[in-house]
């Protein structure tokens, strides 16, 4: 079987930009047992589109086109479709009143753009678009499905995810069985030191270590399920506590489920990190019920009037200490009310270093029931880096505080 | 004039692998003033290879390949192309002997299977390659041009340099320049109703819409920096206040920006967007300077104790209003003592919320020496695009507030 995937704008053809749709279909499929056979990168104007849908209809069992369903004039991937599939674009009033209704609950009324949305391909099932105006749709001609979805990240995944992938299921093959291991708190050459005589030795296994800041995961593959827990058993068991998750875990919703098993409320002071921790506490659904609030203290008089830091102590010890990160942490927790405070100061960058404290030095504290701990780390990397894996180490302190092995 | 990359190699349609060679390729043809119509990868096995140079004898005038003409088995370019232009491969002792040279210059007798790099499309002229064993061919096929080029990048840039180069350079046009327009404030069909007309015409000039969560960048290109100041112009001006930056630009380095312009400073509280506002600003380098600090007041209590809001406020107008949002705005302002207290409450989703209050409603407030506004919003998608909008929105009131536009 033959699957095409065709990416559809300029922008994608420049070497600015990633094409990272066609990377998530491909990692999709992939997990169906479906490989993609040919990826293409076709600009938005000119003769390419409709040649590129005639050419992958003649060529693919499946195609999948990204982009181009837009409101605008350079949307042109219905038209192109219509024209190469030799049908009509048809109106379907449905999808207008569906498009208006979107804007109606903005209180805004409908740009006459958007109108162009409502048509589609005669004989196309419409893929509903939970996140945007333009539907997708589903296109059947002969043995050939020709399947069109929109641009941005995140309407693609979500039409993908609820229209396609269900339709899709039914064609997987049985493919490799694959899982990810996500951890942290080690880097991935003292990670591989652990687990490097575990590298499968034959093709029934592939293992492969994936590094970003503050995270290293395991990609695992194997021809069958017992195979790939025989390899995944062994691998947890040498990374221990360093394993927080699997794949698509994120660190904070594993913090925030923890807390709320544990019936704990949280609250945060952050200096380098800017409100970074916060964010990602609040980026996992229902947080609410164990964060009660983070204060971003970037001037010291902040940390003085809301953290109650000691103003002696700033003067004597420096914002940028191991003293100032114990006595914020302890603040907030006070101040909140909450039964865990984690903060952290430090030097971002790229800016504020000095010998004796350099760009990258993080303080990191966290006040309990049971006293305050905190840890000294200098990370390396660019601001963003830094402040990504300063709130990846604080996440971590009060995971493993709250799986009692820290 | 049509042109096409094709990228062999099956290890390129994973998503580990980066197609360098093809961007390599694209930015030296951009150079040239000719711009790629179409990007394609696709493995050195099975059908795909010699259906895509099939198609791309259709379709482009000029087709480079990069890949597939090693010595082992799964080089299969070779053979893809005699077979896609219905020729013979012919056997080129010159070849054979040069390769042969190769290894003598290393000591070493020439493997076997390198003798299948002395074969050539029946027409071919050769590009030498200096750097490896696998020379290019150059394929003139009726008004179509076919390159074959080695896959190890080294040696594709090596043999597009000294053999394609020249040969192309007849054909190069005068480059296209480039620029970005990047707002905010505007959804791309608002955008799109403003700005249709000026969709250009000709050739010479090129205009994408490219819409991310609270922002819309116009991409735009022509063939003389006159030609694209023109559009641009033309463009900005319809555009007006919404526009807030060129290519790169982020909105809170903007906001920073105008911050310290004006020797003002801010502070945040935050609600629904949990400290993405305090993370934007602070990922800006020296945003120290203009941000003194900033509140996540998740729960009603924080917003109480530390904003100084009204509990009767919450209770009678609830924590997600317009008099909650402004009541945030003031306290924070007062209380970190700064020119302007930028304050945000509503519904992230998934949950949390009614008929009333839908989740995506979201109140921003903004208070200056001047007094308090606030604005409603019903933003819609996914927790996190939410959140982006909310904040992007927020530090948008702020920078019109700057400029004196609003």
């Amino acid at each position: 079987m033959n699957i095409e995937i065709i990416a559809v704008g300029t922008e994608l053809l420049s070497t600015r930009f990633k094409d990272t749709n066609s990377l998530y279909l491909t990692e999709r499929l992939d997990e169906l047992g479906l490989p993609v056979t040919r990826r293409t990168i076709v600009g938005d104007q000119g003769p390419g589109l409709e040649a590129s849908l005639r050419q992958a209809l003649d060529f693919a069992d499946l195609t999948l086109v990204g982009g181009g369903l837009g409101p605008t004039g350079d949307d042109l991937t219905r038209e192109a479709a219509a024209s190469a599939l030799g049908r009509a674009l048809v109106f379907r009033p449905e999808i207008l009143a569906s498009i208006e209704g979107r804007f109606r609950l903005r209180g805004r009324p409908m740009p006459e753009p958007n109108r162009r949305q409502a048509w589609i391909v005669e004989g196309a099932e419409i893929l509903a678009n939970a996140e945007g105006t333009a539907p997708g749709q589903w296109i059947e001609a002969g043995n050939r499905s020709l399947v069109l979805l929109p641009g941005p990240p995140n309407e693609m995944k979500s039409v993908f995810e609820s229209g396609v992938l269900p339709r899709l299921s039914g064609w997987a093959r049985p493919g490799l069985v694959r899982t990810v291991i996500r951890s942290t708190g080690l880097t991935e050459s003292e990670l591989e030191s652990r687990i490097e005589d575990l590298y499968p030795e034959s093709e029934d296994r592939v293992l492969t270590v994936l590094a970003s800041p503050g995270r290293v995961d395991l990609h695992l593959a194997a021809v069958s399920p017992v195979l790939l827990e025989d390899l995944a058993g062994h691998l947890r068991e040498r990374l221990g506590a360093a394993v927080y998750g699997g794949d698509g875990d994120d660190l904070e919703a594993v913090v925030v489920g923890l807390l709320r098993d544990a019936g704990s409320t949280l609250a945060t002071a952050e200096s380098c990190t800017g409100g970074l921790l916060a964010h990602r506490l609040t980026n996992v659904p229902g947080s609410s019920r164990v964060f009660l609030g983070g204060y971003v203290t970037y001037g010291n008089e902040a940390k003085v009037r809301d953290l109650g830091v000691d103003p002696a102590l700033i003067e004597s010890r420096g914002a940028v200490s191991e003293e100032a990160a114990r006595a914020m942490a302890s603040g907030a927790r006070a101040r909140m009310g909450s039964d865990w405070g984690l903060a952290l100061t430090g030097i971002a960058g790229p800016g504020g270093g000095t010998s004796d404290k350099p760009v990258g030095l993080v303080y990191i504290a966290l006040a309990g029931p049971e006293g305050v701990t905190a840890e000294r780390w200098v990370f390396s990397g660019r601001r963003d880096s830094v402040k990504m894996q300063s709130s990846q180490r604080a996440l971590d302190m009060l995971r493993l505080r709250l799986r009692g092995t820290a």
